[in-house]
């Protein structure tokens, strides 16, 4: 069986935000998580699943738990793709104000953020991989931080059908719609279902 | 022994402008040098090293010849440390006018390019590495792309001591300040004076 109800799987992740909006997601599960601080290597490609997939292989080796990991990019429409996979260094780096030097007079201020969530564990002979992603645009200035779900680019992403930002949500109201809540969602589904079948 | 005298060693690049400036700086030591186009994985890592190192092991995993492969990045003072070592990727995305775009109004224009040559065949049992690094600013406009040896960012790098950008150089003019080239001449130091010593 993949792992018996009940049982914890892990979140390897150094970012305390990633694992508040995963375990809020989960816990609508039933399913228990705990954060591991593993530094697992990242290897570089504009894939977030190639990424995810060799980095819960790395994880998975060093904690021999049931772990999954979670990628996230930031995909702007008039930036070619910029800063997508890299969005974490670009963000430690520039920083908002940077993204928005960016976007200076560019008219196409369409942007997605898009997760990908691999999961690992001994039963398994290979990582399974669960997507998501959501529509949005680039705000024309950093959006103030209300919410207490915001990190990263969230200050200044607005996701389609809605006036905040990311970073003025809630973690349950960024979690209805973001791109890694979708992610989650499907793995937790996968999940429960196999525990459910018992597998 | 690690390389009889005359035998090739191979540039595992994909990169035609690399190729030329290595084998220039190589010829000049009487190594011969081959290119590879291996595509090799590579870490996301903020350092260079740690990229090439994982990048030649790769690399030779795949080819079983001797084998180097070369990390570049550009550092500039006053976007702490942007593009650093993933200056390839928002090279494409961005390119030399969102670079220019990111320093409007920056004071702080000095920046340096890094370079991470990492060696290894079958008689070493880990790679061996050689750096080089070349400081200068960014310029106010793209240079002219006069020379031969500019590609990437070097329309917009002039280095300390001259007036001309990398892109306004000749690949011999190039040769005699980059980062490339000063780590390619230790390296061929450190290849030659192996074969000299009949190792």
């Amino acid at each position: 069986m993949v792992r018996s109800k009940g049982s914890v799987v892990f979140f390897a992740t150094g970012n305390v935000n990633k694992f508040k909006e995963a375990r809020k997601v989960l816990d609508g599960f039933g399913i228990s998580v705990g954060m591991l601080r593993v530094k697992s290597v990242e290897i570089q490609s504009d894939s977030l699943e190639e990424v995810a997939r060799a980095s819960v292989v790395d994880a998975f080796g060093r904690c021999r738990r049931p772990i999954f990991v979670e990628d996230a990019g930031l995909f702007v429409d008039g930036l070619n793709g910029f800063p997508g996979p890299y969005a974490a260094y670009v963000y430690k780096t520039l920083g908002n104000a940077g993204l928005l030097k960016l976007m200076e007079n560019v008219e196409a201020r369409g942007a997605r953020f898009e997760s990908v969530l691999a999961y690992l564990s001994k039963e398994l002979r290979a990582p399974v991989c669960f997507s998501g992603s959501v529509a949005g645009k680039v705000a024309l200035s950093e959006g103030r931080k209300t919410g207490q779900g915001g990190f990263g680019f969230d200050p200044v992403f607005i996701p389609d059908g809605s006036t905040k930002t990311f970073a003025e949500m809630s973690v349950e109201e960024k979690n209805q719609v973001s791109h890694r809540a979708k992610a989650l969602r499907k793995f937790a589904e996968w999940y429960t279902s196999l525990c459910r079948s018992g597998f």
